[in-house]
């Protein structure tokens, strides 16, 4: 546990918390001084990416995810995939629209150009809140065959229900927002 | 120069010219693949990083030159700084406009709770092709009292100009697209 009460104290010091954004009301809680800092970020990535086993292919979601999940593909020496926005891949994609607390979006993969099927991957990113979006991600990976490993987070907000969404999956999070 | 050459080599084993995206006419040079891969990762991770010395920061652009920018990081152990499209970071931000083929994008920065001044940041990005927010990118960072000190990009899109912008400053491109 050492690794993650250091982790969450680098945390705790660099992240930088904003009342009223986006939206009046909501925290906001900015981890880029938190990634800006290199002693941080060293533990953070080995914090996420640590204590797993036989991970193939690290995915990380867009945008964010893309910094945590790339430095951890690093850490663990695979390679990343980018878990999109729709629009932004050329086809042909698998692709998964999800509900948003107002209105909806959609994530894609490639369904051309990477082998997926049979992988254990790590899916990570920096939010886990209501859940919608990682358990969006992970039914697109098992939908192109992969099998999920673990799902690792920096930061839990508690009381939205994001672990509900994520019954039967290892999920890590670092820290609570 | 066998580093370029083995990058280079993967570069083009792995990557997918996809014809007619995002628009007719354009060919679009998907990398998704190239990342998943991990040896082509890690070998195009160590070509955009090596060679740069006393680099502080390296700073990815919105959104896959996260992925790109945050590897670089951990391989040169310094933090990433995510250079932001605009309305992502709460406020206070450094804020650049610049202008596109069509229409204008803005990039942005936090001004507070990460020291730039003084520092050298190396800025990457997955292709260089008419420079645009390349170099929107440093002059923010400049303006934010920053040292570009290189810019490293995965491919090049030859005849378009981004040289051309980025005057004076070190560039490094490991193929041309």
């Amino acid at each position: 546990m050492s690794d993650f009460s250091t982790a969450n104290a680098l945390i705790e010091r660099h992240a930088r918390r904003v009342p009223d954004f986006p939206q009046p009301g909501v925290e906001f809680i900015d981890l880029t001084p938190v990634l800006a800092d290199s002693e941080a970020f060293d533990c953070v990535i080995d914090a996420l990416g640590g204590e797993w086993s036989g991970i193939d292919l690290v995915a990380g979601l867009d945008a964010r995810g893309f910094l945590l999940g790339a430095a951890v593909a690093m850490h663990l020496n695979t390679g990343v995939l980018a878990i999109r926005k729709s629009g932004k891949l050329p086809p042909p994609v698998f692709s998964r629209t999800y509900q948003l607390e107002y209105g909806e979006a959609t994530l894609e993969i490639p369904a051309e150009g990477v082998e997926l099927a049979g992988r254990r991957v790590l899916v990570v990113d920096d939010v886990l809140a209501t859940g919608g979006t990682v358990a969006a991600a992970v039914e697109l990976l098992e939908e192109a065959g992969a099998e999920v490993a673990g799902i690792s987070v920096v930061l839990e907000v508690p009381g939205l229900g994001g672990r509900d969404k994520l019954v039967g999956h290892n999920v890590r999070c670092l820290s609570a927002g």
